[in-house]
């Protein structure tokens, strides 16, 4: 997206300094809306040739160097006046935290909270949530014909105008996923009609991690990309890592609530119960959760469906259901009370994701009918949230070979009224173990350039371990990848320009400017350097590839240097020009020290 | 592929030791055809629950303990025997090499041959070419309904009937490559209906590398799973690498003499004549090279059709030839000449690869007149080449965005006959450099679904440096995904059965087995030890992602364990199970050690 949006070079906010901009080749820049604390976050590339390039930027305050950012503080509460502005929600004194909130029911040899400073330490804070139990949803207001602060700053952010992100979010196609008590998220938008985004899971296990390490994985997947974050903790200190992580995340929150409850059940999934459930609910809804996964589609008439599967069920959480279901031989409690989780839900403004919890988990069980079974029910609950004013996506597979996915598509664009889709991949072949991210990264694209919405990112290590730093940036880059080229395919405004900027560096040998303008800067430096380490190499007229003898861009360079701009020039002048190429000495290359 | 044809269990010859095969999961096996030098390698990989899976090798002998292979001597010529008894062609003198074969026209401060005893030492031989320049290639044979012991072999390779390989190659919808001086291959077919084939690139340029890292690539390259090599070297010692090359590769290998052309005329385009390439042609087909890519479709009045694109050509040979036509104001010379050269590749059986030197180099440049105009002539060539009776395949882009892929393989296949494609890619957007191997493993996976024959693989350092070997292996294996996830939604007899496999070993927790299955063994143990090292975790029923009680696998399982196995049981009994299930203590989860 580069500056060709008439309001942006005014607007522009340049508050870095000219050496930070300099250093890096590109700084950070806000765009302001109508009011002054409307400031939209994008990244300002910095051209050798002049020019400018403004790309989206999920990376929050952390790298504006004019803001001091404290983990133990938490980010500055940007939405806090437009949500009390709104007048329709109230503070109370919220649900007070329990030891099994953080998985401590019993005391065990374990202990409880390994590192007992790690709770958070942030100003004091209540809960908020809707006045009389009014919705506050983004989508109450968009079907009331209101524009929130939070449209305009994502129609700045997605260079369209308020009425279109107004509009599609009304119509349910798309989602700005807000929690009241998450008021320092950057709003985002995720819906057909706007940019793929892109989600990174993080979260703790029984096995591994900890609380700081989360946080950093939250910083650093945004700082690469990351739309959204779930938090998929599952071990101890479950509320205190959650807290850390929404107190200091800058965009949205995801989480799948049943983990918890069944922490709070030591694990015994015939024990959990609705009121447990519920109450887990309302304590991340309080703390802040945007979106959360309720695998409601998991119904009891369902599981036999899974029977003659080759890997049953794979969901976590749809496993956890099907156990609960078969264990009472009863219909899932969250299917039956399904009216009053939405209702919970509207008054934080906290976005349904809808569950697949009967994906498939390999390409043999891709498509079945337990998978379309559990969609039409999904089809069936989504309409059941909109009468409460409740936002929500849809999510989807999983294990699909290529000639399947399409049908996935489709299929729940059309069984969930268009309400958009949040896809795991799907992964398009099961022979690659620690290269899932490029198994499902092919996948992804095609998807999303049918109509998902949202990707969930997949790393190297799925299938084989908890991902470290690296597998979380490699597997955010993939997806940015299969979301752009999506974005390409559809036609997004926009999106080619930045490919055409990339491509016009390239053609003209501006190596420094195709560095700052790729994805991932670093490393399309260091891989450049490693071949051709010399300072003058980022200059030069040619790569490590072809040598200075063989590149056809210096040869096409060449040619159109020789022989005129446009073809009419060339068609023209062609013969002509053979001789005056033959008078010059036929050089199509320039002299270069051996 | 498992062994399920009824051929497969009986003929297998297992040469390796059983301690060999143990320690690494797999080994080497043969499946025996008509005749007893017909032996077929496969990878037989060997599970922990007593069956086996055997899958397509293209690691040549190498990975076979009871061979003694040694890159001085090179491999032993398998076909031999049968080139030589089909007695169409003749041994001759051959073409003597020259200094500026390997680049060294004029005597300079570089020097001649950097590393003298670089001289491939092994068995002296002479070139062989058809008896009275009679075409001598797999097509002229099949066209005479003739099954060679090549065509019987890819037959056992592919899991198909000799007829169907004599017939697709007969219509010109597949190609053999297999020159009569490069007996040492393990012959292979590149065609639509067969299983997706990939190409890796290696070569020394100008700037770096050297022989031995160039063979070390080869090998390196098929061990990982490349079907063909090209070699494109454009420094010095071009003609040796390649003689060392060919000598010790057991894949087909490919080049474009026109690199090697110009290094004779010191790099300088417009002093290229027929003549030259010519001799460059005869000296490569004299040596073995399998497949050669000639740019003949970039002609003089195509080029001023690039004068407005963002990135010109970016071909190498497109450039090169541009320049030449321009600098003449002539015709291509390959274009004029393209009868005579068939003339030479049929006496040798070289396939062609006709480049596509006008093929996109940006997003911006995807599907344009310049691209389509030289496509037609490839088609004119194509038709022109099987009057020869030369094998042909034509050579796609680059650079398209996903949602103008197919129309290129849908105009290549009706323009050419339905002539094996063979892409670059391509990538689908421009904007990550150091990841296009997942730009363009996206858009390759989906193009080879739609009818592509062979992949030409793409390195993450493509557009910033040379590969190295790490980079080699990260290429192919992206690669193999692409193709194997097109020959998956393609529907190739056997290849769900790999996925399959792995899938049921995810399913029963058979760790070793999923290792031993996956595409790269090494990484996927590497990745898994780092998160749960033990030995025992290598047999645990969960693994490092959910821990003990939040394995989905695991509860799914048991659930099927409980509940019975099909989905009849499962309905009938369910109530009744539930009450077991309650009795037996509600357990979905078998107690862990904490």
């Amino acid at each position: 997206m580069t500056n060709k949006d008439a309001r942006t070079p005014a607007s522009v906010q340049d508050e870095t300094s000219e050496e930070a901009g300099k250093s890096i080749g590109w700084h950070k820049a806000y765009i302001e809306g109508t009011r002054p604390d409307l400031r939209v976050p994008v990244r300002q590339v910095h051209l050798t040739n002049g020019q400018a390039v403004t790309l989206y930027d999920t990376s929050g305050p952390y790298t504006d160097p004019l803001v001091d950012t404290d983990v133990r503080r938490g980010l500055s509460p940007l939405r806090e006046n437009w949500i009390i502005a709104r007048g329709d929600t109230e503070e109370y004194a919220g649900r007070p935290v329990r030891p099994e909130d953080d998985g401590i029911k019993h005391t065990s040899p374990r202990g409880g909270l390994r590192n007992l400073d790690a709770v958070f330490p942030g100003r004091p804070r209540q809960p908020r949530r809707g006045r009389g139990g009014e919705a506050v949803t983004q989508l109450a207001y968009a079907r009331r014909g209101e524009i929130t602060p939070e449209m305009e700053y994502v129609a700045i952010r997605e260079n369209v105008s308020p009425e279109v992100v107004r509009d599609e979010i009304a119509a349910g196609r798309a989602v700005l996923p807000a929690n009241v008590n998450h008021p320092e998220i950057e709003p985002m938008i995720i819906g057909k009609r706007f940019l793929v985004k892109v989600n990174a899971n993080i979260g703790n296990s029984a096995v591994t991690s900890s609380i700081e390490e989360e946080v950093e994985k939250m910083t650093w997947a945004t700082r690469w990309g990351a739309d959204t974050v779930m938090d998929l903790s599952t071990g101890r200190n479950i509320h205190t890592t959650r807290e850390w992580v929404l107190r200091n995340s800058p965009v949205p929150i995801g989480t799948v609530p049943l983990y918890q409850a069944l922490e709070k059940v030591d694990g015994r999934a015939e024990e959990l119960t609705w009121e447990i459930y519920k109450d887990t609910v309302i304590e991340q809804a309080e703390q802040g959760v945007d979106y959360m996964t309720v695998h409601a589609g998991v119904r009891l008439p369902y599981v036999p469906l899974t029977a003659n599967r080759k890997t049953g069920i794979v969901s976590r959480g749809g496993s956890i259901m099907a156990a609960w279901c078969l264990a009472h031989h009863k219909e899932s409690f969250l299917y039956e009370n399904f009216e009053e989780l939405c209702e919970i839900l509207a008054a934080y403004d906290v976005t349904y994701s809808l569950g697949d919890g009967l994906r498939p988990g390999s390409i043999a069980d891709a498509n079945d009918e337990a998978q379309f079974a559990e969609l039409r029910t999904l089809g069936e609950l989504n309409r059941i949230a909109k009468r409460f004013n409740v936002q929500t996506m849809i999510e989807g597979p999983g294990h699909v070979p290529m000639h399947k996915i399409k049908e996935n598509i489709d299929l729940q664009q059309e069984i969930c009224d268009e309400a958009p889709f949040y896809t795991l991949g799907p992964l398009t072949t099961d022979v690659a173990p620690a290269y899932d991210h490029i198994t499902s990264g092919i996948g992804a694209a095609m998807i999303a350039w049918w109509g998902t919405a949202m990707l969930c990112y997949v790393t190297p290590k799925e299938h084989l371990g908890l991902p470290n730093r690296d597998d979380v940036k490699t597997g955010v880059i993939t997806y940015k990848i299969a979301a752009h080229a999506a974005d390409l395919a559809k036609g997004h405004p926009g999106a080619q320009e930045w490919d055409d900027a990339l491509s016009d560096a390239r053609f003209e040998f501006r190596w420094e400017d195709q560095f700052n303008l790729a994805l991932d800067p670093d490393t399309a430096r260091e891989f450049h350097d490693e071949t051709l380490p010399a300072e003058p190499a980022k200059t030069a007229h040619f790569c490590s590839m072809c040598g200075p003898k063989f590149c056809s861009m210096k040869i096409s360079q060449d040619i159109r240097r020789e022989h005129g701009g446009t073809r009419a020039e060339v068609e023209e002048g062609m013969a002509l020009k053979s001789k005056e190429f033959a008078a010059s000495g036929n050089r199509v290359y320039l002299p270069i020290a051996d």
